[in-house]
């Protein structure tokens, strides 16, 4: 087990039901479920074509409640593509941390403990789709990123987590890399 | 992605809240929290010294809902403590499973699919601990074995899992077990 420390830069949710882009908050307060109201939350989720051994739909765990990138690797995918900057809601990520690098090679069980008792299970890299790319396109004026995104920000498009202790979690904070190797 | 077909032998579970010694059973049917009335059964489960970094019996999510252990594994461990046989009872098993080896080192992430529906993550190596050496050092009558189990046992004392997908587990079935790697 080693430890490290990262700063939460933004907390953010995604409180529109019709667009998975999410919007900066001071706090959010987490039980098991997630960020309730948040697009993501729920202890169930509909399987798709991540989890191809089950029918397309089938409930399913929700392992994917939480979706966290890096300052350090948004701004590396920016530079692939040109462009000055990715912001964390057109990623529909839930937080933006810095300090800590490679997040998103941050192994599968590791933990993210936060000072308001928040704690976070890592359940692996969040695989880059289109969907981003279309959004940043839009936001930058330039449709052609929305094919480019997916190549540009593999291994670097950050993790998915799923709520191992309920609490809440502020911008501006620390918060606690537990790896298990 | 890599499938491998294993037998359902047994299915068991421990339905007295004071031992974590289980009763074979033909058939049970899981929902999300586990195998309602096993003592392993709840979303919630409170941390002991596996998650040193919650203080002990902060209730954080269960991911050690089923205990799962092999016919083969079980050989091992009897013939290194000199006896006889293991029995899943002893080791408080939900599952024994035979044909798959070695089951312990099956990766987190890896799923266990039943023809029932049942959906199982498999959330790592079960660490062999002094209660079930009690166990067996009194079933054979060599109270020396509760100090001998857990060094005989290590990488051999099969695997917790959590439920990804509700449905039943029968006696006697076929289990799909698909690897990430």
């Amino acid at each position: 087990m080693k430890t490290f420390e990262a700063e939460v830069v933004a907390v953010l949710a995604a409180r529109d039901k019709h667009s998975f882009v999410t919007s900066r908050e001071e706090r959010v307060v987490l039980d098991l479920a997630g960020i309730p109201g948040d697009r993501h939350y729920g202890l169930l989720r509909p399987a798709d074509s991540r989890q191809k051994f089950y029918p397309r739909g089938t409930l399913i765990a929700n392992r994917r409640q939480i979706s966290i990138v890096s300052l350090e690797e948004c701004a590396r995918i920016a530079g692939s593509l040109g462009i000055e900057r990715i912001e964390p809601e057109w990623l529909g990520a839930n937080l933006l941390l810095s300090r800590y690098e490679p997040l998103t090679l941050l192994h599968q069980g590791a933990r993210l403990l936060f000072p308001g008792g928040a704690g976070l299970i890592c359940e692996g890299e969040n695989e880059p789709c289109r969907g981003p790319g279309k959004v940043i396109g839009a936001a930058v004026g330039n449709d052609a990123l929305a094919n480019s995104f997916v190549k540009a920000a593999k291994h670097l498009r950050g993790i998915v987590c799923s709520v191992e202790k309920e609490g809440s979690i502020l911008t501006g904070e620390r918060v606690r890399i537990v790896t298990m190797e």
